[in-house]
């Protein structure tokens, strides 16, 4: 276990007083700073986090007057030239890296198909890539197109297999570090620490921790990582995302997407690609400006909350949801998918449920807002910023109110009609 | 020659009255529809679109009501789930394309790399691929990046020595139909044909026709294009690509990029990926909606126009310059670098001067935005929607100012002093 352990969880020490919990919680003024929709209470932030409230500003700013009056000249004037490398390097202190490990490009799946490529020609002569079964989506069809198109083994194994997996034909291990679906967490510097051993790279995917979860991936020597912009960083819907290469492979790394913005001189405009020093050679086309404008006012927001307290929210949050669930809701047959443990878990809280599509609508219905993910998973995240101790009470309430009214049915009911 | 082939130029039968041709421009009322500074001229739309006055109200709706209030429920209430596809579609008639063979993802880079591989696979066999040297540098690099990791021959020549290079060796040419220095027009029927008769797959880059220049990739029976969305789209700022891919190949058609927003299922979340049907499987990762949001406006306004008249006035814009540099500036040593025959142009002139820096900074204070490319070419876009004929009189006037004046030669040494 890393030193990322929690002191014994704040719930235990608590009365289980939501209102007192949030009279107590040094991060409650942060909440006045996201534009929350009145009377909803939003568990989704792990899927995509609500709009902070100078981001309005900065979007209206951005649109009328960068673009609108400034037009060309804003690519200096404005600084949008460096956006990449300045929001990398505000997001690096979210996860351990220096400023100038850590680049702001593109979407999560194409940076990941960047530094899977990299990782494989820094450790030449080993043919497999190691990497968990049911992990999320994209990070999986990513390594299965570069498995097809290059003919290196994937291998892909449930969690408890994946250290005996790895072995001396090992270029690169890939995981997740918090589970999109579960909520289960790595110690990143266990695993870091396997793959070394047997001279594999890690590359991290950290989209569901960054800005929930403290991380360190300089202390864990990790090589490699990714991240999303529109979860826990609050960066908006389809943010752009980021990368890391730590800095002893940055003179090594070769990525396939030789675009012009990750050239030397980009606009000395010549004929031949000369890769940019450092990170910058991670870049490929023109930096989405806008996308980046936003992501920088949710990674600023993001920097203000100290992360172990961010942290120490987080676990007591979700450990009032386990309870509260443990309490409210015995007898409706969940079961929490989820570990129980702190350090085992990242900021979601996921409950299984046979009939878990319709509960999950008839709860969106009722006002609080989790999600659904197949087949049987109604997932809920709380994120420090914005959630408080009373939303979960109230989220509880709501639930058990489905579960008691037997609402779900109507809303199976309803969904099946709508579909036939 | 193409069909495309202008009627004889407007300049011909004018009487060279800018003010007349303004008050006859059946586009005329479009310019109403930009927010453009007060008394700047701005040329260089060809490299960064204005803001339509209409995106104003959509970014704020998109960042306010849709993230703001809808959060994750406007991936479906919303319908950003549907953009790429949606958007393309909006393309496909700007480009003679059906609105399933066209879809919005990523940066034009990342677009050109997903096709060049495609190609490959469409295409096997065939060992080398021809584009022009002195292409828009992302084309070459991408490709210089491509051959550098598969090994594959790239074929650089320059325009005149393309057709020669072609073999039956040749799986792919790459040209861009508009030179972004020199303005010059590739004939896109005829170097379609040339591909063709040798077995070659075509991949055209759009990126400074589209919306400034008639593009008809279906009578010319081209296989794959890319395009830019921030230039004659207006579509903001880093905006996202489009690309192309004709019906006959999509059912063949293997990107390397296989993110989940290419996914058959992308929301079953399954292990395995399965290719989505048709064009959605050139997406990656998650669609940047901000940016797409604005893209849309873009090309709706685009839209408005006819595409001819856009052209005829294209035409009448750039004779005009022509005409008046000729007359005006014609003791002062500048060359036009861009073709006089408007079949063979796009939609911007360029001059070359051996002082064309200073004299680009000069004429930016004195208010008139073009731009520079080194070493010595002067680049002037004449956007059709937003550019009068008096804006082309008054820009020759400054520029003839600047000469005269020879304000160039303080803002050459305001330049050096501002370096040193």
């Amino acid at each position: 276990m890393s030193s990322e352990l929690m002191s014994p969880g704040l719930i235990e020490n608590a009365t289980l007083n939501p209102v007192q919990m949030d009279l107590d919680d040094p991060l409650a003024p942060m909440r006045q700073k996201f534009d929350l929709p009145e009377g909803l209470i939003y568990l989704n932030g792990n899927s995509l986090g609500p709009l902070p409230r100078s981001t309005r500003q900065r979007m209206q700013r951005v649109v009328e007057q960068e673009w609108g009056q400034g037009l060309i000249r804003s690519w200096n004037s404005a600084d949008w030239i460096s956006m990449p490398q300045r929001i990398g390097g505000l997001i690096a202190p979210l996860i351990g890296a220096q400023a100038e490990e850590v680049i702001v490009a593109d979407s999560t799946s194409v940076n990941l198909f960047k530094l899977i490529h990299a990782a494989l020609k820094l450790n030449p002569g080993r043919n497999k890539i190691v990497t968990e079964l049911g992990n999320f989506p994209t990070d999986l069809y990513v390594l299965q197109g570069i498995a097809r198109d290059i003919g290196i083994e994937l291998c892909a194994v449930e969690r408890d297999q994946l250290v005996e997996a790895l072995d001396s034909n090992t270029a690169l291990l890939v995981l997740t570090q918090v589970h999109y679906k579960s909520g289960e967490m790595f110690d990143l510097d266990e695993m870091t620490r396997h793959a070394h051993e047997v001279g594999a790279i890690i590359l991290w995917d950290l989209s569901h921790s960054t800005g929930a979860v403290p991380v360190d991936l300089n202390r864990a020597r990790a090589d490699l990582a990714v991240g999303c912009g529109y979860k826990y960083l609050n960066g908006g819907p389809g943010a752009p995302s980021f990368l890391y290469v730590a800095q002893r492979h940055q003179a090594d790394f070769e990525q396939p997407l030789t675009g012009w913005f990750g050239h030397a001189q980009p606009f000395a405009m010549s004929d031949e690609f000369l890769p940019a020093e450092g990170i910058t050679r991670a870049l490929c086309g023109t930096a989405p400006v806008l996308g980046c404008a936003a992501l920088e006012e949710g990674v600023q927001l993001a920097l203000e909350a100290d992360m172990q307290r961010v942290r120490e929210k987080s676990v007591a949050l979700c450990e009032l949801f386990i309870s509260l669930v443990d309490q409210s809701l015995s007898e409706f047959d969940f079961q929490i998918a989820t570990p129980r443990e702190a350090s085992l878990r990242g900021s979601q809280v996921s409950l299984r449920h046979e009939q878990a599509y319709p509960i999950m609508q008839a709860l969106i219905a009722a006002g609080v807002v989790g999600d659904f993910r197949a087949p049987d998973i109604l997932r809920f995240g709380f994120a420090p910023l914005y959630i408080r101790f009373v939303d979960v009470e109230r989220a509880v309430e709501k639930l058990t109110c489905v579960m008691v009214d037997e609402h779900w049915r109507e809303a199976r009911f309803q969904i099946r009609t709508k579909v036939t």
